[in-house]
């Protein structure tokens, strides 16, 4: 279909206001996070509405055989919103009402265009709290934050986006609207296409609606630092952790080169010859936090820590995120490009990881950057480099991943595949791989949603 | 194929001693836990020893368009393992280690056929806990578990055993081997298939081993009964709980009925007017309990509860489980058949539920008595009568389903589908039902794989 007769079929069917086909609008929505650029541009830009739009547009394509990319905010890192192959971007940005906050059920009902930092404001106005924090969440929305099931920071004591997903209204490829799981709190009626639709980055069905689980706000809580002269003693605490019983809120791990740019950056006094940083935070009821901070202080003085610090007051809790929240725009001083690899291994192989990519840093001769949540074992791999060190990178950032595999992890704890990272998926998902395929061409036959994601068929 | 053709060959297959194909072992396998007798004897019953073996038996099966019914320990209530229609049972009963119990990532990789119990007490004597607790649990096995999505009291604040698998082998209807899932604590590498087999009832693949998550274990609980003269007291009650930031570990409900019942039964001074009994209990830090649990007796007495008692030792806490764990035995002595339906409702739809419910009994003249899981909404409804009432029952339990739907519940909340519920699931899951249809022909074209159960194709 031509490119102009495709915008004004689709003005015809949801109305002229709600798509765009000027190269300008196309051009805008080309682009999502990730650092490579555009790769192709799409043919038209559409905001629906609401659940009918979106079922009139998804039949349209599915008849007419046209790509159709979901797009939250664009804020994805691995491509998961970028139109490969012209089609049709669907943003949620006008699907953006809280529809209803069910303070009796703990649970809200909301539109997938919701930025998920407001939704998290309007519950806690109530007493109530979700828990999922992707770094993106003053941005991002609840949509994308469902399609590639994100994490954050919080996940490893309250776990990730798929948790609080009660029921999802969803559109499939071929127009069919159903909903998928339950109001109630469990239900086990027939397969469990809800947590399939849930990090599926939009190849399988187009969210429209979301019922998310809430939980109580926590009553209190506490924030300290530690840091460690070797990273096995870091790795160690954090084992440890969990044995005294301290499921900590977050535990964020900075590496020696983390560090030594924050410091450079910021000036906060940190120790640059440490090779290990960790921020704790513990949270629940006030008559516990005290004693929980302690627990995880004490875990990481035996461990090896020769400074720890907890913060007494919310200004001294803000001082010490302060260092975690530094190492984004520190590190990006270090060299003119970054790519961020988003690993994830089992808790007790993170020394081991993280020795293994300095050894593969140094055989390619390239600067590179560790942290993120030691917690739950994933870690944001930063190679730092010139442009005329990409395919040293290239080689570097496939063995890391090779890296991640040996060490029984996944090649992406949060960030999705996307089409960045295609190639790696078989080495991890291995013969699941064919009936990840076989579902896929099940419940979206032609092939018209998110083309070109996760894998080619 | 012939029934001894089909037993030598399995012989063949996978060795002589494995296979039994006389018709005591067939008629022993014809029967699950579900209370209607059985449907169907099987040809032949297997009990395979290892991955390998299974891949051999399906790869033969699905070459053969020989029915396989994946079997753990029979217990379920739906007909789940019940072989409908001759072919081949493969049960769990040999690949019953567990086997390793990793204490630095707080998890236990197993086989299926390990009874819940037996791994619980494994996990335990290492201070880590692994919470789901479906009633069965002594004798249900984690495949099983699996199977089914069991729940349990405990899943209210624990969840349910989805939330604890993290990896799975399994074996799909091809003989395919593959691990779902990961050993890392997060990942969103490619579609989530194995929260799409945790409870798909054997229809989609046979699972082989279970990488299980395990939490450290609470230092202390609390548990408590409270009395309500109307059921809208205990549910406010209930809903109360979570306001005052108290999630508890278990909030077991016993309606007017079940509490007489049980006085009839055991004596144990229950006040035969009431129409709501709650169990709660709380469990956590040592330092916290004490405040929880009289947090939730507070929240009870507020709501209008005319008798509260705490168990102030471990023999007054098995007095107050004593109360719950009568109404099996108490009500079965009511009337010579039972019916018990599982379904769930938002929590604050619960005095509707049991109001409504009380209105149907009576509508079929009926003796209906409700218990259960009221910290999320799971009742138990209990239809008790005489063999001539047959035909009134299954009136009355088609309008408890609809009743539920209207409540926006579901109507399993942990027993599954099995072929029981088959004619109900379409009304919950509605236009859901044919993408579910196209994910089984997906994965199991031939439709070997527990045929019969959850819907017909």
């Amino acid at each position: 279909m031509k490119q102009e007769t495709l915008v004004k079929e689709l003005q015809k069917l949801v109305g002229k206001e709600k798509v765009k086909g000027s190269i300008d609008w196309r051009l805008s929505y080309a682009y999502d996070g990730t650092p490579t650029g555009y790769k192709g541009i799409p043919d038209a830009v559409v905001f629906p509405e609401n659940t009918e739009d979106v079922a009139k547009i998804l039949s349209f394509a599915n008849e007419n055989r046209i790509p159709v990319y979901p797009r939250g905010a664009g804020s994805g890192l691995t491509g998961g919103s970028a139109p490969l192959q012209g089609g049709i971007v669907v943003s949620t940005e006008k699907m953006n009402r809280i529809i209803e906050i069910d303070e009796a059920n703990l649970a809200v009902l909301t539109e997938p265009g919701v930025v998920t930092y407001d939704l998290q404001k309007e519950v806690e106005k109530r007493g109530l709290f979700y828990p999922p924090d992707p770094s993106s969440y003053k941005f991002s929305t609840i949509g994308g934050n469902i399609a590639e099931n994100a994490g954050g920071p919080r996940c490893v004591k309250y776990g990730v986006t798929k948790d609080y997903v009660m029921q999802l209204e969803v559109v499939f490829a071929d127009g069919t609207v159903a909903n998928l799981g339950s109001k109630a709190v469990k239900s086990v009626a027939g397969y469990n296409l809800k947590d399939l639709i849930v990090g599926s980055e939009g190849t399988l069905a187009f969210i429209t609606k979301a019922y998310l689980k809430l939980i109580p706000a926590p009553e209190a809580v506490r924030t300290a630092m530690a840091i460690f002269p070797k990273v096995e003693q870091a790795a160690q605490a954090v084992a440890d952790m969990f044995k005294v019983k301290v499921i900590p809120t977050a535990c964020e791990f900075l590496d020696k080169n983390s560090i030594v740019a924050v410091e450079n950056y910021a000036k906060i006094g940190l120790p640059t010859h440490a090779e290990g940083l960790l921020i704790i935070e513990v949270d629940g009821y006030e008559a516990i936090v005290d004693e929980l901070i302690h627990r995880a202080i004490d875990v990481c003085k035996k461990a090896g820590a020769i400074e720890v610090k907890i913060a007494s007051d919310p200004k001294e809790r803000e001082a010490i995120w302060n260092a975690r929240r530094a190492v984004s725009p520190a590190i990006v001083q270090l060299k003119p490009k970054k790519i961020n690899e988003d690993v994830v291994v089992p808790r007790s192989r993170i020394p081991e990881l993280i020795k293994n990519v300095y050894k593969i840093a140094d055989k390619y001769n390239l600067m590179v950057v560790n942290f993120g949540h030691a917690g739950d074992g994933n870690i944001h791999v930063n190679f730092m480099y010139e442009p005329h060190e990409e395919d040293r990178v290239k080689e570097a950032v496939r063995e890391v991943f090779l890296l991640t595999l040996e060490l029984e992890g996944s090649v992406s704890g949060e960030h999705g595949i996307g089409w960045m990272k295609k190639e790696f998926l078989p080495l991890e998902v291995k013969d699941a791989l064919e009936k990840m395929k076989a579902v896929k061409r099940a419940l979206d036959p032609n092939n018209i949603l998110n083309p070109g994601k996760i894998f080619d068929l």
